[in-house]
């Protein structure tokens, strides 16, 4: 796929007097995986639309020995790599007829397959994963035909979370999501942003089961799949999908003497080179530096991989390559959304052993007076005290990506938050606002290390002891109420208000996004107040995750437990 | 504007024991110049929207003063700076009673103001700059009661181009731009993507007068405005706007003996602070480090104003701040298009005394399966044999800015092309395709540097005296040509006419985009050919230049002296 044939293609192109030959089991390559939900929800016509080059061409073998000068064998596997002789035994899938190749540069670029399912499963042609095109076909067969009027998704995941959308939102086909965790994309964002992600989906048609583990998964005598759920429930539907994760796919590298990484990966340095003498490895299937931890991991993701492949042919060819790592930057579109990631999350973070803070935020995109604004949700995870980025989620439904883009470079350069404070970002009021998120966020961080006006998460104010002081306007805070209890003071008339309190006593200020209640702490802090803070995204924020908080009680015990 | 008003913010933020007073001429504070074209537009409703908080409150005086605990004196001018004595002497504007207020700290935050015409000028209310909110007031009225059929822009810069859209995209108005030099934007674009801007124009109500000069400007008796131009030809017009950039506003300043630079502006350091014991500047009108050039330079754009104006107040109050300095990074939007640059273009890095060389090119913002995919363009230019990144140009209907933003970010740390290719984005295919522009560029410039394969601007097509062969398939070329005199071998035959070339002619490559291109070459280049190059942007790119060109005979001239 992309690793593999991205390092064949550049090997041909940096000397023809190179042979190359790709070994692929499928019958496809060059394949985009992650264009497969578009084909499944229709926005894309044909399977074959995703490994098409922009002038129509398909790039399947011919194309490869062609135009790439790549020779291709596929249903066609390796069975053995013999290092000694630098050879690979290869043979037709499901056939007979073994057959050596030598080689003087072998590239594992085996990618990653999908995890099983760890319960009882039926086999059936309706339960399956999906991560190869066959998986995408045949539900667009079966969708196609109106076959599929339910359907289920096991596991909450970047694909689960696409595959949801892709289900509802051209078919309309009623979508149970199962996710063992509380919350969707676990380990991609903490539950905060994980719980405005469930606020942003917008069909009807969508059940999530959070906290939800499968059991097994059995047959009706018709042949209909049943999602058998622990504590007693299931669900009949037409289709089931497992998107359970992806792990990298190294049996024959292993089998080969390749030593492999503390997530199973293939572990390469930093010209992609293996342990072993002549052998490489890119894509899916290798393990990198992970640039944050320093430690190394496995990021399964397209744009990497393709920039591994390439890298891995120019270290063959003995040119100048350092592949530094990744910091496992991501986007996603769920619905009106963009949801983006780079670094940890918090709870990342922490299992890392760091010393952890961050701060939330709510930002429009644009200047609140511009026809097109929408705002940005993030939240912003650093280490103390050296104030080292660590993190960064970012959603909503306005720009996200370019925020992402920037930090992802901070967080590979180890940047500071006083780094984010001085970013230049290109403005004009129909793209950006003057002062960008990013610099938002810098400040806001300066602002708690330096001054100690606290950022509180959403997570935090069900437990907090002190006073909620709402600065908002009255016709704010009557059209849309801070859920807890709280006194209104709008933010201009504070001033007179400063000895009316106590100055020991906690005070936690909300507005509606965020700034005024930042502005309150710091005049009460400045005031002599010793512990002030403001609720970080204000009630805009607030109140999405409330919500969702109290469609879950599980979920409602674990915020508290934070 | 914005640089004051955010320090006077932000010192009142940082101690309520600060007493901050601002100072103003206009009747206006706080307000957002960078909108007023949407205001022309009728985008924005009311100029009053481009001084409201995300809340609706006004931030007008009494807003500072309630809110922000800033004492705000409009329609006031300072008419001397005792800097001996440390207080300012004021006045109401058109008015007597002056009176003096003391300072510890003095921020100066006088902004720009627009360049005059040099140019005999009549004094009419029909003719103005587009600086100040009453020009923009005075113009939608008339349009609001159709006074204005017709217009004429002096002036292709920034303000120009966005007058021009908000003329027609509403009004519907016959509008003239008149630009002295040969391509709008210029300073600001290269050539290549000056004549691409031009072609981004879908208006046919707009007119452009390239390598024009204002001779005058004159009134008829009915007070009708006409504009004369050198050379004879002359035009009325209901309204002329001119917009011939700002300079900044440093009379008081240098009254006071504060060092201006090499533009003209407050010489600041890092902290902000100007030559003059106690005494800051910020915004427009100072000057601070491009951290391209190492040189000083002023950088008119709210957005690093914003940050210049939060800085100051951190300076004075002691806190730690740097300000490092600027590359100059804008964004503007025309019709559906996307323009965004950082640094120098080729022309300013060669008038900068830089060995320069540039790579041209043209990528889809995704994957070209995606329904939304959208084209950009763009060009880079870096130091040789550094290789050092000096500037990037972007422009079209796609992702443009956030390419930017990271771009902006690697010039600022003085990165090379090396450290393009090796970036890491926020990947999904609905938000940008797996190898990013900025990754697509490193790789060019490298392997233009490495390998020897020479990437070449559209405009040195017309010059070059070598063979084109255009390596599209047969049905490209037949459904959109390559309009000069070239051969047609698609890329997948080229591997059988190696030997069909003499290896010393020089051979130029074309397709529809670069990227066939660069291979043909590679593959040449590799096969001993030692005069290879491919045509940056393809035939896309070079088409609309083309056509650009050919309706402005002085440019195709221009065009051949590159």
């Amino acid at each position: 796929m992309a690793a593999g044939c991205k390092a064949a293609a550049r090997l041909s192109r940096l000397s023809t007097d190179y042979r190359v030959t790709i070994i692929e089991r499928s019958p496809f390559i060059s394949f985009s995986s992650c264009g497969l939900p578009l084909f499944a929800s229709g926005e894309v016509d044909g399977v074959s639309d995703l490994y098409k080059t922009s002038y129509g061409a398909v790039r399947d073998v011919e194309f490869f020995r062609e135009v790439k000068r790549v020779k291709v064998l596929t249903e066609t596997e390796v069975v053995e790599v013999r290092t000694e002789k630098n050879e690979v035994v290869c043979r037709p899938v499901g056939g007979d007829g073994a057959f050596t190749l030598p080689y003087d540069s072998l590239v594992f670029a085996t990618g990653s397959e999908p995890v099983r399912p760890h319960f009882a499963c039926a086999r059936s042609p309706l339960i399956s994963s999906f991560h190869y095109p066959g998986d995408a076909e045949n539900f667009r067969k079966a969708a196609q035909k109106g076959k599929v009027a339910s359907a289920v998704i096991i596991g909450g995941g970047f694909v689960g979370c696409e595959l949801m959308e892709a289900m509802t939102s051209l078919w309309g086909i009623d979508t149970v999501l199962i996710e063992r965790e509380a919350a969707l994309l676990p380990g991609s964002l903490d539950l905060e942003m994980s719980l405005f992600v469930e606020s942003c989906i917008s069909s009807d048609k969508i059940h999530l089961l959070l906290s939800s583990t499968v059991e097994k998964l059995t047959l009706k005598e018709t042949g209909t799949p049943v999602v058998s759920l622990e504590g007693g429930r299931s669900i009949s539907t037409d289709r089931v999908f497992y998107s359970l994760g992806v792990r990298p796919n190294t049996v024959l590298a292993q089998k080969s003497g390749v030593k492999l990484g503390r997530h199973g990966g293939i572990l390469v340095d930093n010209q992609l080179r293996t342990n072993v003498h002549n052998i490489w490895a890119a894509g899916d299937c290798a393990e990198v530096r992970n640039l944050v931890t320093d430690s190394t991991d496995i990021f399964p993701f397209g744009s990497i991989s393709n920039r591994m492949g390439r890298a891995a042919a120019d270290s063959i060819s003995g040119g100048h390559v350092c592949f530094r790592g990744a910091v496992g930057t991501f986007s996603l579109k769920l619905f009106d959304n963009t949801i983006c990631a780079a670094g940890l999350t918090e709870a990342g973070a922490r299992l890392n052993g760091y010393d952890t803070a961050t701060v939330i935020g709510c930002w429009p995109d644009r200047p609140d007076y511009h026809p097109d604004t929408r705002l940005i949700f993030g939240k912003l995870v650093y280490e103390k005290p050296s104030l080292r980025l660590l993190g960064l989620q970012l959603a909503g439904e306005g720009e996200v990506t370019r925020y992402a883009d920037v930090f992802s470079e901070l967080l590979s350069q180890r940047k500071t938050v006083e780094d984010l404070a001085s970013l230049e970002h290109a403005y004009t009021p129909a793209h950006s606002s003057p002062v960008s998120p990013l610099n938002y966020i810098g400040y806001m961080a300066c602002d708690q290390e330096f001054a100690g006006i606290l950022n509180v998460s959403p997570l935090e104010v069900s437990s907090y002891e002190g006073i909620f002081v709402d600065v908002r306007e009255p016709e704010e805070t009557s059209s849309f109420p801070f859920p807890e209890k709280s006194m209104n003071i709008p933010l201009k008339n504070l001033n007179s208000k400063l000895d009316e309190f106590d100055p020991v006593r906690g005070l936690m200020f909300v507005c509606e996004r965020g700034p005024r209640g930042y502005e309150a702490a710091r005049l009460f802090k400045e005031n002599g107040h010793l512990n002030v803070s403001y609720l970080g995204g204000g009630n805009l924020l607030y109140s999405k995750i409330i919500k969702r908080l109290s469609a879950s009680p599980s979920l409602k015990s674990a915020a508290c437990l934070k």
